[in-house]
């Protein structure tokens, strides 16, 4: 498949959408590879930096020679841009996202798309704990699983210039889903990570000093403590019902190995880690 | 200091005591590198590769020719073979071992320990997640946190041996506590950290498929959940009571966050997210 006759926009150049600019700029090659922000020094830079080819503060002035439009901006913002600039699109443009929760911006847009505008919802699983066009970095998709939950208006020729693009900038699973199984998981495997992490850093026994006494383990469960409140408080709440489900989950996990403690159960404990140890195993390269 | 007239002893050549190995041969270059094995497949292996001078399977054979003998066997058994061969031991030497609790293995030796014989004790917060010699990495200790709990016996000069040992291998931060400091905070940075993962990864969600819905930060999280049962379960027991500790502080910032979820307490979510923002943002190195 051939961008080199498309033009790419990216609305909002922060580290998700500045990683999107440089790796599509390196792996896409599209005929043109414009930006949308509200802070015109970051389009200023990121156009002297040659990583876009012109940035723009008005939707308005670009929307309308779009082929491919990414939103890369806070999901809640996503469907206020979408209402606001709906009339500003270029007929036949396909419209994705990078939201981590899909109900909602689903729901929202439904009905109120334009039918020769094609939106399909996506979920590239990339990015670092970090805020910025400054941390923007192609390597973030290099390897990552970009999820979609298409929709019964997406045309399927749309859906694979999607998944094409997404594999080119690096992405090595490439995979559809409905929005159910979309947020129910991820509730699991990424919002409930951020809540433990944030959690174990938000305690008394937590300061400067932490270092001397952590390895590589804390490190790693930590990273994430890093978060962006904004936009993962909006993340949980959207999401709540499915991320309360898997807190209790988890933590009834560990209030069986507290009371396995308690009661000094040996079997019990060495038979939920060599559980553990049994299910990671499966998934672990050990001389990678 | 100069290692190169003494011999060092390494008992136990998993993958703690395999790394040791080629960390001393490569960076401490004693007179003899020398190891003790219940395994003679892997002492032949280790002497073939050029890893050790020589291995032994009676450890009588060797312990009174050892300057510093380097305990990496579980810490029950340390107890045990410290009784057992007390009398093989070289007068003078130094013995040191890498017990992830300190309290159990210091007053069991206690009073038992010949007045000749220096045991430091040792905590190298470093390792992987695998099992054996085949994982051996002489990295592990590059810029890790090397721990000593020294007890009222401990020599000077001999404390000053095993942290220019721990430098040269590697580590970059070689520090002094006490027993109940260091036990307290290991049940948080590590013990801890090791219940998180096993209870994410033994949940009914977890599958062959969480790769398509994980990124990053599960695999980060995850990682240490490939434990080894036999060694994590004594562990926990032996540090059962501060590790129930910070179950129950790690469990009640859980609650408050799912309590705010379910009263859609955005503010309590945000401040709860900033605050670990705020924390782990001190000690982050952006550009790393």
């Amino acid at each position: 498949m051939n961008f080199n006759d498309k033009n790419i926009t990216i609305v909002g150049l922060g580290m998700e959408g500045g990683s999107f600019a440089i790796a599509i700029k390196e792996f896409i090659k599209p005929r043109n590879l414009f930006a949308v922000d509200i802070d015109e020094n970051i389009l200023i830079a990121a156009e002297k930096l040659g990583v876009i080819s012109k940035g723009f503060k008005n939707p308005a002035d670009i929307l309308g020679k779009s082929d491919i439009v990414i939103m890369c901006i806070y999901p809640s913002l996503v469907i206020e841009f979408m209402k606001e600039h709906m009339e500003d699109f270029k007929s036949g443009c396909i419209v994705t996202d990078v939201a981590g929760v899909k109900r909602n911006i689903v729901n929202e847009l439904d009905g109120i798309v334009r039918d020769d505008i094609d939106f399909i919802p996506g979920h590239p699983m990339a990015g670092n704990e970090f805020r910025g066009f400054l941390y923007a970095d192609k390597k973030i998709f290099e390897g990552c699983s970009y999820l979609l939950t298409p929709t019964e208006q997406n045309k399927e020729e749309n859906l694979v210039v999607i998944e094409t693009l997404a594999r080119k900038i690096g992405a090595s699973i490439v995979f559809r889903t409905d929005i159910d199984t979309h947020d129910t998981m991820i509730a699991y495997a990424s919002q409930l990570i951020h809540v433990i992490a944030s959690s174990i850093v938000n305690s008394d026994y937590y300061s400067d000093d932490i270092t001397l006494f952590s390895g590589g383990s804390f490190k790693s469960a930590t990273r994430v403590a890093n978060i962006n409140p904004d936009l993962w408080t909006d993340a949980f709440l959207e999401n709540k019902d499915n991320l309360i489900k898997q807190i209790d989950a988890f933590s009834s996990n560990i209030q069986k190995l507290k009371d396995a403690l308690i009661e000094e159960d040996a079997d019990l404990i060495h038979g939920f880690l060599k559980e553990s140890f049994t299910r990671s195993n499966r998934h672990t390269n050990k001389f990678k």
